[in-house]
């Protein structure tokens, strides 16, 4: 276990802690006791009806929905809606490599088995109906990895969520995207101070997460977000002052055996493990009202990527988010990102 | 000095290796003895002007014009031109880092100085004045890095090209193209093998070069060109073999100092130089009939790039190569690619 400054709560505000015991995993492992980092806002009704599901992405945590995508004034109104992110595991705040520890020891660090997307579903599903009593979701909404387990949510379990949202993410990870995470990987692996996974701190690995924080650069922002030179509305007066006071710092600061969790998962995410390797035949499954809105400047979940699946998915439409930022739009940095998202969730929560 | 065999005539046939004599650098270094490998093609007439100039790309060499885009048949046509390929400084067979020695001996490995498109150019001037007695091209063509050439081409000799045709490049390198290239570099860079450039055969650093071609498949190819299996079409079985089989041992012959003399080269690309700036009165300087050559699916010199810039190029015309490769059609693979810069360059060559 790494004491890594970064997930504490005193960087990430309240969240709770909440085991579902034991989890067998899709890929063999086992996580003894399993904890979920939650974080709720608003009242569960007494019907239990008012629920969301929030999903988090690669390097993300419940903090991002609380700042940028949660509030009364949002579609995720916590004033009208019972709205649950749960931490995925393997981000730092839910059960990761680098804080097991007591009945967890044995899995610590290099040690922490393959989770693939499934099993974060799995665990999500114990937790609402265990924990909080929920079986019938009204919303999941997640965005990139997030919305890899909104399609899980769509795919495994149809008639628990009434709508679904996956926001720049696939149900099928592309082959395309298979090979950018590779690309991830390896510029944290190939650090000889990774030694393996048994690093003694995050700053062993630091130029092998600059290396990865300088692929984010490449692809997780537009040609044309550095050709505007869009982060001086970051307050940077050059790009290198962006990479050097946010991207690198963004990374840098986060577990290498933690994002290697999450990098496995995000490029082994596939609904059609369900359905034989039949991609029709998984998103066939969906029975909730779907909005699919990819971001019209990603590089890596492209719109076309993600179209493709929407016009499998019964009952979907598809929303095309406009944002220069690319990928990285998620981060909510553009004034104009949110109300985006708020229009299309709002259309989708009227709809049934 | 590294006897590489990927650069042994054995390798790349024919071509003459021509002295041009010292070369002062434009960042300050000297090249005491500089050799451009040169492939020619056809017979110079009488009246020198029937020669067209062609630039080499990042890791090519004149080998891929004359198996793909140099015949009887083609647009760039022996028979009726005299065609000069001229490989760039650091290409590996031009002098370069691995094979400096001689005159060259003291900027060898580690010590060469930095390179610019300006100083090809330079080059490739004085070789066709002195060498050959040209003093006016038909046409100058190339693609990425050899499009940068051609543009610094128009801007610094307006006078002594009728033609141009800059395919898949621009003219002043983009940032984002820049934070691409840097991550290229720290692939290679950060291999222990490497040792600061000091390393006694590029199989020294095969870990570095295989995460450079890892890179490279993420941003050389379309997404579509791995979600659509178009390695299928090489003859390989998965994305796996196509990688181990036909893109990681491309870059892993090469030699490192050489890729990166050629990728810092890539990232400085600037005409504005002459301009103090100025991109419009850079390009306003051309008056050779244009046709720029964007390829629809490329990941890092996007159509939009090269379209605003040739909106900005007196006598120009956009025609935009349709392949699903993305950037790496420039390989002339898919059967469509070479039909199409064949019309457009037949076309400008009807033009004037």
């Amino acid at each position: 276990m790494i004491d890594n400054p970064y997930y504490r709560h005193e960087f990430h505000g309240d969240y709770e802690l909440i085991s579902i015991g034991r989890l067998e995993l899709e890929e063999g492992g086992v996580i003894p006791d399993c904890q979920l980092a939650v974080a709720t806002f608003g009242t569960l009704n007494a019907e239990k009806d008012n629920a969301i599901l929030v999903t988090t992405w690669y390097s993300g945590t419940h903090q991002i929905f609380r700042d940028v995508y949660i509030g009364p004034e949002r579609a995720l109104n916590p004033e009208k809606y019972f709205i649950v992110v749960v931490n995925q595991i393997g981000n730092g705040l839910s059960t990761s490599p680098h804080n097991a520890s007591g009945a967890n020891v044995s899995i610590a660090m290099s040690k922490f088995p393959h989770v693939r997307i499934g099993d974060d579903v799995v665990a999500q599903e114990r937790l609402l109906r265990e924990h909080f009593g929920i079986e019938q979701l009204e919303l999941v909404v997640g965005g990139s990895m997030g919305a890899q387990q909104t399609y899980e949510w769509m795919v495994r379990y149809p008639a628990r969520l009434k709508r679904a949202a996956p926001i720049a993410g696939t149900a099928q990870n592309t082959p395309h995207d298979f090979l950018y995470t590779k690309a991830l990987v390896e510029a944290i692996t190939s650090d000889p101070g990774f030694n393996g996974g048994e690093y003694s701190s995050n700053a062993d690995v630091v130029d092998g997460l600059k290396r990865h924080a300088g692929i984010w650069a490449v692809m997780g922002f537009s040609t044309e977000f550095w050709k505007q030179e869009v982060w001086q509305a970051l307050g940077f007066d050059t790009k290198e002052a962006f990479m050097e006071g946010f991207l690198e710092p963004y990374f840098t600061a986060m577990d290498p055996n933690d994002l290697l969790c999450m990098a496995w998962k995000w490029q082994h995410g596939d609904v059609t493990r369900h359905t034989g390797g039949d991609l029709a035949a998984a998103l066939g499954r969906n029975t909730a009202v779907t909005r699919v809105m990819p971001i019209n400047e990603d590089m890596f979940f492209p719109v076309r990527d993600c179209e493709a699946e929407q016009k499998l998915t019964p009952r979907s439409e598809l929303r095309v988010i406009d944002d220069v930022l690319g990928h990285l739009a998620l981060f909510g940095v553009a004034p104009t990102y949110i109300g985006q998202v708020d229009k299309y969730l709002n259309e989708l929560l009227a709809d049934s």
